[in-house]
Parts: structure tokens; C-alpha cells; sequence
């Protein structure tokens, strides 16, 4: 392992463009330790107040790491990504961002919570700890179509996917659309519930080791992974609220705004202070999708996390 | 428990409506055997084909039993459901109903499947098997509204609410509308995954064991509910297909799509049994709601079904 190629975050870019020269280069079946950035791109640290979140620059907002060149990769291939491990800082950041987020008509002042963490636990406050589950939030491939495309939201081409599964041990598919799959990741998550409701994660920087494949003509129309779940860490007791409607966007806000209130009125906690918590430790699940007009999607607390 | 109070599925009413006459009058804390019926309402049975499908009278489908009336309940009150056990069957079906589930443009075509159920294991067919977890698929209380409405859909009253989580020892929280609550309940299921996308899970008829308590004036928006995972049931290895757009409800189909097409192509499943597995085995979660135009909506299919 000591000969692994070793990529600093300081190969670092905003947006997906597939015209921006490749800092790395790797063969099928090669592994690389990638530094990623957390999402802030350094404007927040440790030591950051409110105002970090007052004062933040979105033009300097998720820095992902790469492009790496695939050798062999062609249009039409699936990209496979192994994620083999994680290595942390310690620290990482959640904050409501006015503007952004599931409920930002509600909660419209910004928020900070500074939380450490290790391998196994993450204590975002006094009393509150989380598993430690480790994922890039933000994962991909150029796209073909020429120009800068926004780094904010998931593509066909993966990108900002936030999708918690993809942690130690999880594989990543992503179609590809350019020679040389020009591969970036970022935005490191240690905590998420499904959803990410108020917008940010446990946002913390590490060095990821991933191992690359291809398979290639897979003509794959959207990323697809495969994980394992190795810990019976889903036991426990869990409280869950409901929104119910003819729209799923608003039945998953509705969901939320009782999640909020449950934690408030049965914890004590501040609204904003729950409503963070509910990004890094709620789960969004679509319960019903068939029995129209209405939907239901249900928001899953472990009651666990709190000790 | 000799003397608990057992009503029977003849005790069955198809819609919500409270002008309906009570048909059985409970105290706070009492605990009732009730026996749920079968979605088609007995048009199903063990030996049927797919014409049943075929001939279904929708005007008899979802019956539920009830209503059962509480005393005490009043509007603003929460009832308080503890589901304590479930005695199954033995037997469900699941079924395509053209024009009914998520996917209802592309499967316009009946389907049946019958499946074998005791307390643990669900065979869905030959070599795949599904952990047995078994709920009501509709469980509420009257509306204030006058009138008989729909039982296909969920409300903030309860209902078709389709929540895989309502199984055993769990608790549910209904906010009561009129006098008495009026609390009915059927369509109990043996499996199912959350989303239920094809529109069916095994559909079963299952006496259930339940206790009812009020919580006087809780003002409770929409239905919520706890539960206790007990077994270490979620570890194993899983496949994951993601949709990803600016429509939470087109990026639920896209996942359901691509599951099944990987359904076919890795297991050799028929296009339409996949899109029944995963009606009853493949769970829906929002990964990311945030990162707008493009959320995320992933299916994620345990591997460990197939012996």
C-alpha cells in the first residue's frame, strides 16, 4: 500500500467541466487516496462562529477534488468506484444556510453547531452522539455537454448525490460520458440522515481511498451502487412523524415540520438546533406511493442518539 | 387474556364515514382481538389466477373493520393504537392491477402472485424469501367531514397509510376528528417495502391485538408512531438504483425502473414478478432533498431474498 498515489485537496475545482485538465491519471484496478475538501472550502473551521455562515462565499462552495483520467474509459461505460476507506479530521460543521434547505421559508436565520468526531462516534452536542458513517456527499463524472455545470445538484452523472450508502465498503457505478470518465469527490459527509433536510451534513474534509474499475458498454442511465451492511446498527427504538398528500415535496416538509415540534416539545431543544439535527440524524422514507392523490413519506428518529 | 373482546371481519365497511354505527364501544387502556381482512375483500383466495385480477370489483376492495368506538375520544384527542401481535394466515397475494401503481403506464397487463407466509418467512416464490413483517396496511379513525370518503388514500385521520413500520410492539398516534374516535382497521400485510410500488404487498387477512389509549387534548397534525427495531434484521448486502431530477414522484419511478431492470438482467425475473419483488421487498428513501432543481430518491433491494 505505501506505493498508492496520493491526490491533495488542493487539486481542487467548482463545477463539473469537462474542458479542465485531468491531475491525475489511473489504470483499472488502481487505488488512490483522494484528499476531500468539506464543503465550505475552508471558510468554516473549529473555531467558526454564526457569522462564518453569515459571511459565506458561495462562489468558493463545494470544491471537489480531481478531475481524475480513467485510462480506457469511454462514453457509454460505467465507472466503478470502490470506496475503501475513510480517514477524517476530527471536526465538522452543520449549519442552516438562509435560502437553503427543505424548510427555508421557516427557518431563515443562519445556525452553526461545530461538532468532533472519531471512527465510531460522532457527538454533535453534549448528549447527543451519532454513529460515525462516513460518505462523500458529493461524487462524479463530467458531463459531455461543454461548459461549467453547477456543482449544488445530482446529475446523471452522479455529483452531489448525498446519498448516506455510500460509505466503507459501498461500490459506486456512474455513467460515463466523456473519454477518460474525468472523476471528482468532495463535500465529506461523517453523519446524514436520508434526506439532508436542512441542506448541510456533518461537513468535515478526508482522505478517501477509493480503487477504480470500469465495465465498460454498460450504457447505465443513472448511478447505482451496492453496499453492506456489517453492524446490526438500525436496532433500537425510533420515533416517526408522517406528512400525507397529493405532493410528496410537500408531504416530506410537513414530515419535518413534526419532527421539529417533536423534538422541541419532548427534548427541549431549540427549533434550529432540531431541525440541524434532523439533517444529520432523520431518515426520509417514501411509506406509500401508490395510494393517490395522496402520498405519504415518514421521518425516522433513532431515539438512540440520545444518551 | 381470556376475556378479551373479539370482533369479527363480518363487522367489515368499505370507505370512512362517521354516521357509521359502532360496533363495538371500548374503555381507554382495553385490549381487543380484531380481525382484519384481506384487501380484495375475499375475491382473492389461496387458489385463484390471474383472471381474479381481472374480474376484481373495486367496489368491495379495502374493507375495514370497525368502526370501533372509544370512550371518551373527543376532536383534538390523540388515540393512542399499541399494535401487540398479529396472527396471520398463512397465505397473501400480490398483484398488478392495471391502472393502479407507480409504475401503472408501462405494467397495464394483470399479474398474480401467490405467497406462503408462517411468523418468520415470507416465500414470494421458489427460492425467495422475504423476513415476515407483518402491519395493517390501513388503520384510522373517522373524519369530522360528513360523508363517506375513500379508503384508497391515506389522510391526517390515518387510513390506507401503507407505513411497513405500524408491526409488532409498535405504537401509533391518530388525531381524533369526532366522539369516539371511530377507529377501523384492515388490509394487513405479511411484506411489504416502504413505497409499495406496484400497489400491492401480500395482501393477507391476519387477526390483530390491539390496545387503545387517548391522549386528551394533544392537537396532533397528522398520524405519528414509534417502534422498536429488535433484530439485527437490516445487516447484509444490498443493491441500490437511484432517480434524480427536479420531481420527487419521476425520480421514484426512474429508481423503480431501474431496479427492475436490474431485477431482469441479474436475476432473469420476468419484468413483471420484478416490479411485484419490489413492491414487497425494495424500500424507497429520499437520499437528498436540498440540493434543488435535483433530488434524489433511491430503491434499495436486499440481496439476501434470494436463497
Amino acid at each position: 500500500m505505501s506505493n498508492l498515489k496520493i491526490l491533495s485537496g488542493n487539486h481542487s475545482h467548482i463545477g463539473w467541466d469537462n474542458s479542465l485538465k485531468p491531475v491525475l491519471t489511473v489504470v483499472p484496478g488502481e487505488e488512490v487516496v483522494i484528499e476531500a475538501l468539506e464543503a465550505s472550502g475552508g471558510q468554516i473551521t473549529a473555531d467558526s462562529g454564526v457569522e462564518a455562515v453569515e459571511k459565506l462565499d458561495f462562489s468558493k462552495v463545494n470544491p471537489i477534488t480531481g478531475p481524475v483520467y480513467v485510462e480506457g474509459a469511454e462514453p457509454g461505460d460505467a465507472l466503478v468506484v470502490d470506496l475503501l476507506g475513510f480517514e477524517g479530521s476530527g471536526w465538522g460543521w452543520t449549519a442552516i444556510i438562509p435560502g437553503f434547505g427543505l424548510l427555508a421559508e421557516e427557518f431563515d436565520r443562519p445556525a452553526l453547531q461545530i461538532a468532533k468526531y472519531d471512527e465510531k462516534v460522532v457527538e454533535f452536542a453534549p448528549g447527543i452522539e451519532l454513529p460515525t458513517r462516513p460518505f462523500p456527499g458529493t461524487i462524479g463524472v463530467a458531463l459531455a455537454e461543454p461548459g461549467t455545470h453547477s456543482v449544488v445538484n445530482p446529475r446523471e452523472t452522479g455529483g452531489n448525490m448525498d446519498t448516506r450508502n455510500l460509505g466503507p465498503g459501498s461500490r459506486l457505478y456512474l455513467p460515463v460520458q466523456v473519454e477518460g470518465a474525468l472523476f471528482s469527490i468532495g463535500d465529506t459527509h461523517a453523519a446524514q440522515g436520508d434526506g439532508e433536510v436542512c441542506g448541510t451534513a456533518v461537513e468535515t474534509g478526508m482522505k478517501v481511498h477509493v480503487k477504480f474499475d470500469l465495465i465498460k458498454k454498460a450504457n447505465l442511465p443513472r448511478p447505482q451502487l451496492e453496499y453492506e451492511v456489517v453492524e446490526p446498527g438500525e436496532v433500537g427504538k425510533y420515533y416517526t412523524t408522517t406528512g400525507i398528500g397529493p405532493d410528496l415535496l410537500e408531504a416530506a416538509k410537513n414530515a419535518v415540520r413534526d419532527m421539529v415540534d417533536y423534538l422541541v416539545r419532548e427534548y427541549k431543544l431549540d427549533a434550529e438546533f432540531a431541525y440541524m439535527l434532523c439533517s444529520v440524524a432523520v431518515d426520509l422514507k417514501i411509506s406509500e406511493i401508490v395510494d393517490v392523490p395522496h402520498y405519504l413519506v415518514s421521518a425516522h428518529l433513532p431515539k438512540s442518539i440520545f444518551k
